[in-house]
C-alpha cells in the first residue's frame, strides 16, 4: 500500500500547487484533529453544505444522523450511494503582510471526494458509532452506555472511503513583494489557539462521580 | 425591512427545528466571528466544498480569489452566476451524555443558499477587498498598502446576498433519557476555547515598528 493518495484531476489545485499534499499521515492527522467536517452534496441540482460530526477508522470516514435526515435518506434511497465532498479545515494563524493583497490565513485543510454508502453490516455500524463517540472524546465509548437496538435502528451511518483525497496547507510568515519591504506597516503572523475549558458537570450529576481522566489528561 | 430572514423549504431543517433561527443579528454575529467559510458548488454534477476567507458588508457576503481559481472562473463564465451554499460553523463545546446516543456538540452554524455573482463595479470591489482584509484583522485595511491596479486585475470578487439564510445552534447540557440518569458515568459539557497567541513579527520587520493596537487590544 502506498503511503500517499494518488492525485487526480480534482485533487490537484489550479493554484498554489506547492500547498497541496497527499501523504497519508498528514491527511489523517488533519482529519483526526477535527470535531466536525463540512459535508457537501447535491440536492435538486443545487449544492448543500452541512456541518456534521465525523470519525475516521483506517481509510474510512463515518458520519451519522437520524434515518430521517436529508443526506442520510438520500444515500439510503439511491443504491448507488450519494456523491459527496467532505472538507475539514483548521485555521492556524492570521497572516498580516504589508500589502492588502498578500494578507492570508495559515491553515490546514483536507478535501475528500467520493461516494458515501449506507453502512448495513451491524458490526461495522457498531464500530462506526463507537468511533463517532471517541471522536468527541477519545476513550469515551468505553465509559458510556452503548446504543440499544431502538437507538441503532433510528441511526443511519454513512461510509466514505479515503481514495480521492488531498490536503492543502499554508504555513509560515507573510510574503510581501520586494518593493514593499520598506513600507511602515507591522507585518507578521498572529497565531490562533484552541483549547478546552474546565468541564462543566450536568446539573443532575451525582456528586460522587468525579471528572474522568480522559478529560483532565490525568 | 424585517429583522429576520424568511424561512424557505431549504432553510427549515427536517430535524431539530427548535435549533433553527433566522434572526438577522444572530446570523450576522455567527458570520462575523468566523475567518473562513466552506463554499459549496457543483462542478460536472458533483459537489465541491472549499474553505475560503469571506467578509460581510451589510446583507452581502464577499469572497475573493485569483481570476484563475475554479469557482471564481465558473461564476464569471456563466452570466447567471454560480449556485453556491456557503456555510460557517463554530464548535463551542463537547456534550458528554451518559448514553453514547445522546453525545453531541454545542455549535453555532449559518447556512446561506444563493447565487454568487462576480463584482464588476470598481468601487464595490474596493469595498469588498477592504472588508476581506478587515475580516482577518479589524482595522487592518487602513494600516496596509491597498491593492494596486495589477493586483485588482488579478483578483476576482464574488458577491452572495443574504436572502435564503438560516442559523442553527445547540447550547446547554446533555439531555439523557430519564432511565439513564442513575448510570455511573460522568456527564456534562467540555467548553472549547479559541484565542490569539502573541503576534510573531516577520523576520524582515524593522525593529522600530511596534505591534499595533488593533492586535494588542490597546
Amino acid at each position: 500500500m502506498p503511503d500517499a493518495y494518488e492525485p487526480t484531476e480534482r485533487t490537484v489545485p489550479t493554484r498554489s500547487r506547492d500547498r497541496a499534499a497527499y501523504d497519508h499521515e498528514l491527511v489523517h492527522s488533519i482529519l483526526d484533529e477535527a470535531y466536525v467536517c463540512h459535508l457537501g452534496f447535491v440536492r435538486d441540482g443545487a449544492p448543500v453544505v452541512l456541518p456534521t460530526l465525523f470519525a475516521r477508522v483506517d481509510d474510512h470516514l463515518y458520519i451519522h444522523g437520524s434515518t430521517g435526515s436529508r443526506p442520510l435518506r438520500m444515500a439510503g434511497e439511491a443504491d448507488l450511494g450519494l456523491d459527496v465532498c467532505l472538507t475539514v479545515t483548521h485555521v492556524d494563524g492570521l497572516v498580516l503582510a504589508r500589502s492588502a493583497f498578500h494578507h492570508s490565513i495559515n491553515y490546514r485543510s483536507v478535501v475528500v471526494h467520493g461516494t458515501a454508502h449506507q453502512v448495513t453490516d451491524p458490526a461495522e455500524k457498531r464500530t462506526a458509532l463507537d468511533a463517532l463517540v471517541d471522536s468527541v472524546v477519545r476513550g469515551r465509548s468505553l465509559d458510556s452506555r452503548p446504543a440499544n437496538p431502538k437507538e441503532l435502528a433510528a441511526t443511519a451511518v454513512l461510509r466514505l472511503t479515503l481514495t480521492e483525497v488531498s490536503a492543502k496547507l499554508r504555513t509560515g510568515g507573510p510574503s510581501d513583494d520586494p518593493e514593499d519591504v520598506e513600507l511602515p506597516y507591522w507585518t507578521g503572523v498572529v497565531p490562533l489557539t484552541t483549547g478546552q475549558g474546565t468541564p462543566i458537570p450536568a446539573a443532575d450529576l451525582d456528586d460522587s462521580i468525579g471528572v474522568p481522566g480522559y478529560l483532565t489528561g490525568a
